[in-house]
């Protein structure tokens, strides 16, 4: 198996998340901040040890807060609708998501103002100029997809940022296909609001995400999608007021959050600026040979841009759906074909609504590999 | 260490569910529902198979539906905040869990009629003439604790259901301290849509949950809490109006399903009948033991009575968090003190705002462990 699926879920994880979730399924098994016994405060321990380390992978400010969800939609639910009430406006990309966009549609019905700037239909590139002429004075937040998980562009969120900073307004980035997989700084680049998963470029496993809310939010109420107990103030029938309590209830995903805080450790060691040089490397050479390959037509920046390792094609004449079948099933390679639950990018840069081919690169993906694929498909072109 | 904590988790969690988590965690570890590869539909399979297991554990109808959440209390959100809307009745126990009074004080903030039906301040049960006198024709929906948390009262669910169905108003029950350990009939208690949690009687990791919508939905909306990428209708940027995908969105917790999938399967093998009675044997005895001891005040139903394996005590003149680290740190016994986020339930039986000392037993529990339980407690009270 060659598996080039990983804008979708890194495969394999580091035997160190298998390990710290073993032991939090079995030994060290037990609900964190309800009871006082030592397994207990332990995995209270582990949580708020977990909370600290993504503060720190994102370069947070310390009284930024970090709110653990079952993943990436969850954690842009809760900023959109937590954050959005009727007559705010909100600006975002012509390449986002349906975990933005399907949110933002049922705001919209509520009376949200949802205003989507379009971008380059060859790279994706969002321009700066357009967004700021997108801006009026109801804009409440600008939320951008870091990089498309269809073609890999990678937005300027420090630019986007800046801009945001100086007019006022919120900044939410979209990072599941950037967290861990290019550095992420919240206080450089002026990000409010930062949504991520665990299962992609963070190497834990599915399961868990979160968002981190930086200390900009103080004093600003997001409403909480889910309610309950939180082992805090548990004399009232009302949720706690402060964070991340106010947004967190019931019991957490132990397991994920063990096994999310060792693939960051993991990625820690290794330095993302190491596992990003390696991914880069290795999209160059996927891009370089499948340009060169007759009949197969590529979508996105090219191998001199920035750009993650999520590379999107079509062979002409040749059905997406066939060429994902024979890649898989008689090549043995693992990868998506379709819109990837992202008809704005594809409408974008002009593949909706029949969608392309996605290879997408991790960090255990070798150059062989690359090689493999890139001969499998010039076969199939052929 | 004498882990009496069940009711805040199962522990250990049988070895079958490491080994499944393990699986999917390592080498088949893929996003399900968005890719066509081996890996990917691997992963579907063992997804529509826990839906099945799980439809046909409840005893649910064949066209009834499962939804995964996060957890319990997702759950309950998801089913409150999606179905009531403001003018609406909705009718509580006096026992519930904040889990329920959340996010219902949230919803009566917005207009939704909260009644609360008080139940026995000896017993904590719930008299089925109030319930029927607190209806009127704005009731919606009956919502239940089938066990108290706290107490271990079990609720009469198939009475209630059945008064709910003659009423024309919706069943939700809470089973939290019920799945997993006394059999539960969905069709044959009219229950309409039942929460569960994996990680406590089903025998599963924390970090999954779901609601079972039975097929009496059929034709009523549920607003989804959470909206986004489905892997289906991926052209639209609206949610998809069919369940399960209408109220599931994101990248699931496949390690969780596959965790909860063995669960439930080495709870099929073991049976409900054979760990409901090892459960209650265990518990007639913690009550009649702790019942022996002077100074030992007991709470709920008696040890004749229907119940499950929660005691909740506390000891004459001596404060219940020093008993409680005594327990933890001297006799290696891991209980439960305080609220046990279930205020309500401590209001009904005069307990609060001092809660009590919470003993909870599951299945791996042993008679030798209830009786070394009992010796320290009769210790700690002399």
């Amino acid at each position: 198996m060659i598996y080039l699926d990983h804008a979708a879920t890194s495969n394999p994880k580091p035997a160190q998340v298998v390990e710290a979730m073993t032991r939090y399924i079995s030994q060290d098994c037990a609900n964190p901040g309800r009871a006082s016994h030592p397994l207990a405060n332990d995995a209270s321990r582990l949580i708020f040890e977990t909370r600290e380390r993504l503060l720190n992978f994102f370069s947070a400010s310390d009284d930024a807060h970090v709110v653990f969800t079952g993943n990436i939609t969850e954690s842009l639910n809760l900023a959109l609708k937590g954050l959005l009430v009727p007559g705010d406006q909100v600006i975002v990309s012509s390449m986002e998501h349906n975990a933005m966009m399907r949110p933002l549609r049922q705001l919209e019905q509520e009376g949200v103002i949802v205003t989507v700037v379009p971008c380059c239909p060859n790279t994706g590139l969002i321009k700066a100029d357009n967004l700021k002429a997108a801006m009026t004075p109801k804009t409440k937040l600008v939320a951008i997809n870091h990089a498309s998980n269809t073609f890999g562009t990678i937005q300027p969120i420090a630019h986007i940022g800046l801009l945001c900073r100086q007019q006022g307004c919120l900044f939410l980035v979209d990072t599941a296909q950037t967290a861990g997989v290019i550095p992420i700084d919240m206080e450089a680049s002026c990000i409010d609001l930062l949504a991520f998963t665990g299962h992609k470029g963070l190497m834990g496993p599915m399961g868990i995400g979160g968002l981190v809310i930086g200390n900009s939010l103080q004093g600003v109420t997001i409403k909480p999608l889910i309610t309950g107990g939180t082992g805090s103030n548990s004399e009232l029938e009302v949720q706690p007021d402060f964070l991340p309590d106010a947004l967190e209830s019931g019991t957490p995903n132990l397991p994920g959050i063990a096994g999310l805080n060792a693939g960051i450790s993991w990625l820690q060691d290794k330095t993302v600026d190491a596992v990003s040089q390696h991914e880069l490397t290795l999209t160059r050479q996927l891009v370089k040979g499948l340009q060169a390959i007759p009949g197969v037509i590529l979508y996105g920046p090219d191998h001199t841009q920035p750009r993650v390792g999520v590379v999107s094609f079509t062979i002409k004449d040749k059905d997406n759906g066939e060429i994902d079948e024979l890649l898989a099933y008689e090549h043995g390679i693992y990868c998506r074909t379709g819109l990837h639950c992202a008809p704005a990018a594809h409408k974008t840069l002009g593949t909706f609504p029949n969608g392309t081919i996605r290879l997408s690169i991790g960090a255990f993906t070798t150059s062989e590999q690359i090689e493999q694929a890139i001969s499998a498909i010039k076969q199939l072109a052929s």
